[in-house]
């Protein structure tokens, strides 16, 4: 797997998949940046979103639970001194459906977390991860994963 | 550091960030996707070269250095079991220069792999990260950081 990310001026990057795919990356105004983009930190947290979502869809489908709505927040906290590194990333899953139960998203959640998803595995080296599982805006799950190290 | 990331149906998701950028996510067609935007995974590689390339940009700034062109080209390569996390990251820098010497872009490099760079620090907990740098087209430095780990 290979992507090609190109300098396009003061603190601007553009990405660029194998597949045309482009992701738009800036710094903040305050340390020269222009906020033309996304900062990179945030690209990571969209990462680790997108490939446990697309587990959880993947597996709530096999499941032939029916998906009328699923959004993820994504928050993570930095420690002070460089580099930078993501200590704590809270992760909530809002999904909304009409037929799956509460056990189909639990489980789906925790096969991405425990299993399938490699962003997760990758980040939960550093940081600990916090999960919180919604279905039709009811909490069903909630959890902890990977290093828990003690955050300032 | 908050992000959204919303369900658009199928395998397609659509990550938004507080200043409204947004990352555009998908499968691929042989798991259910439409291609219509980058494998997480691939979102993964473009924060790592957008982060150290900021890093990069801001120090060579600061050295007064003029940048004519910069791309970075990011190879990572996944384990083949679950999660299939990356156990080796490949990560060109090509600068252009007029006036930067080798060992600006050497030093630039290494501060941002040795000390800034918040992604590297996390992806080097789980991937070995193979490090080329290139000045007006010619190799001026290569090194290896994080988990030697021995891989398939």
């Amino acid at each position: 797997m290979q992507v090609e990310v190109e300098y396009l001026g003061q603190m601007a990057f553009r990405g660029i998949t194998p597949g045309g795919h482009t992701v738009q990356m800036d710094a903040a105004p305050e340390v020269g940046g222009q906020d033309s983009g996304a900062r990179p930190t945030e690209v990571l947290l969209i990462a680790l979103a997108g490939c446990t979502g697309i587990d959880v869809v993947s597996i709530l489908q096999k499941m032939r639970v029916s998906i009328q709505g699923f959004r993820m927040a994504v928050e993570g906290s930095r420690q002070e001194e460089h580099p930078k590194v993501f200590r704590q990333i809270q992760l909530a899953y809002r999904i909304d459906s009409p037929d799956a139960t509460a056990e189909q998203v639990k489980r789906a959640v925790r096969l991405s977390q425990e299993k399938y998803c490699s962003v997760s595995a990758m980040l939960e080296k550093t940081a600990g991860l916090e999960i919180a599982v919604y279905l039709n805006g009811q909490e069903v799950e909630r959890f902890s994963r990977g290093a828990m190290v003690t955050n300032k």
